[in-house]
């Protein structure tokens, strides 16, 4: 099942035969304190860098959540939005706990978005699901309703089905516009989170087919050394069905680490785009010797 | 199911809910030009810091390979197995395609040792089953016969079997004792190689629950950037059902990847051994710091 993203100049597929999707996270205020300072005051300035860093990287979508407190969040997505893609032909996933954030990035945004997200909550999918629709994007499912954040896989998947039957059934969005996220825990508060996010994503393979997404970042939290625990969990949820994941796309070793999964899951003939990869980083490291030599 | 190896002093055990076992492969004259020819000599004065460098590292088994070309195998496997036995505690893995060198090997060792390795050949199993059972070891199946290195995962499940069976029937050799390798073949020569591992370890697991190991390197044989592919198989593997590998115990990088996998899958409480090895990193490398700077 292949869930197709578009800017205005460029098309991207997520699928489990293509090569695992590298959302960069960058693109939030969240833990940024002058981040957070420079969104109060509109100023914008810093985006820039953080796209150049993630394009630079290996991103393939770039996440962009602009949710500082106290800031008018949906003015400066509709900013981020305009400001983004004017420096580069990705894809977006507009990021927003807020619908009228959402609504405004989507008005916005020229191409097909990923929605970042909806839970199996009632009046969370009555809210959002529509936009979704209007607008023709794609949208992240969240299997958490107003109960609870299951710990069961079964119950995951249950809640993950209510998404998915909503939005195919009632809103009319193709089943490959839905992703869904297996929720990925702080391993440091659970040391069982992430057997349960594997097992997760393999009913959601076995039952749907339906691409997936998750903050991979999130599974190390807390915990020292977090982009080797990133760098581990990544091929394990790429075996397990994962498709894609919000990530930080500046590090060499996280993006290597998704490359690898295409590698060792056949989903790069002859190796070709490992090699490649290889190339251009001899020669980038090349390049700054003679650089740094003159 | 639990596999116990054992030096005279130290009791290693290799099972599912177990930390990772970590086999050292560094004691191998293959493809090491200058080590061979000490080998010839009958100098084992190289192995001296490769099981220094492999105990530092973090390995918790050590493999012995003698099969230099043109030396008395034997002779050299009886003299490294006192020599590695005077140096470290880690139980070793007997490791020849020579029968005469793992039974002198065997009737060195002291303690219980894993022997590397037997196929499903019924001469290759009436040979070295006898000698397995007979030192009380633990024993490697490679699952191929006299025709063919399977491809399909289902016949290496079969051949996995059948040694089962021979082990544990005809020489009364406990099925914990016995480990399974699933093959790993290098990814560079074929792209589909490793997700047939993987399907090879979910059936062994499911079937017979037996321990697996493999020699991990060989995945990425011929291509670049080896340390980053092999740390990414080591987490696909290890959620598959893996439950050791032989591999670099001198790289930092792969025995986090390894470490990382038993934070990541439940096998360490509280996550204590994945804290204790950075705050023991840190401190080795604040020492090392005031060393350089005194």
């Amino acid at each position: 099942m292949d869930t197709v993203l578009r800017s205005a100049g460029k098309e991207v597929v997520i699928g489990a035969g293509r090569p695992f999707c590298i959302i960069g996270e960058r693109i939030n205020p969240t833990g940024r304190r002058i981040f957070c300072e420079q969104l109060r005051r509109g100023d914008l300035s810093r985006v820039e860098l953080d796209v150049a860093q993630q394009v630079a990287g290996g991103a393939m979508v770039l996440d962009v959540n602009m949710g500082a407190p106290l800031a008018d969040e949906a003015e400066l997505m509709v900013a981020a939005v305009k400001l983004i893609q004017s420096l580069t032909d990705l894809p977006l996933c507009l990021d927003s706990s807020i619908i009228e954030v959402l609504e405004a990035g989507l008005a916005t945004y020229e191409g097909k978005a990923l929605v970042n997200s909806v839970t199996a909550e009632d009046d969370r999918l009555e809210a959002i699901l529509p936009l979704v629709a209007r607008y023709g994007a794609a949208v992240i499912g969240l299997p958490n309703d107003e109960e609870e954040i299951p710990e069961d896989p079964q119950r995951r998947l249950e809640l993950a089905g209510k998404i998915i039957e909503t939005a195919t059934t009632r809103y009319q969005i193709p089943i490959e516009d839905v992703l869904i996220d297996p929720l990925a825990m702080p391993i440091g508060a659970d040391t069982s989170v992430v057997v349960r996010t594997l097992e997760t994503l393999e009913l959601l393979r076995q039952r749907y087919g339906v691409n997936t997404t998750l903050g991979a970042s999130n599974v190390s939290f807390g915990m020292p050394d977090r982009t080797a625990i990133v760098a581990a969990f990544l091929p394990m949820a790429s075996a397990a069905g994962l498709t894609s994941a919000i990530m930080d796309a500046r590090s060499a070793e996280l993006v290597r680490a998704a490359r690898a999964c295409d590698l060792l899951l056949n989903r790069d003939d002859w190796g070709a785009s490992w090699i490649a990869a290889h190339r251009a980083a001899v020669s980038a490291a090349t390049a700054a010797a003679a650089t740094a030599s003159t």
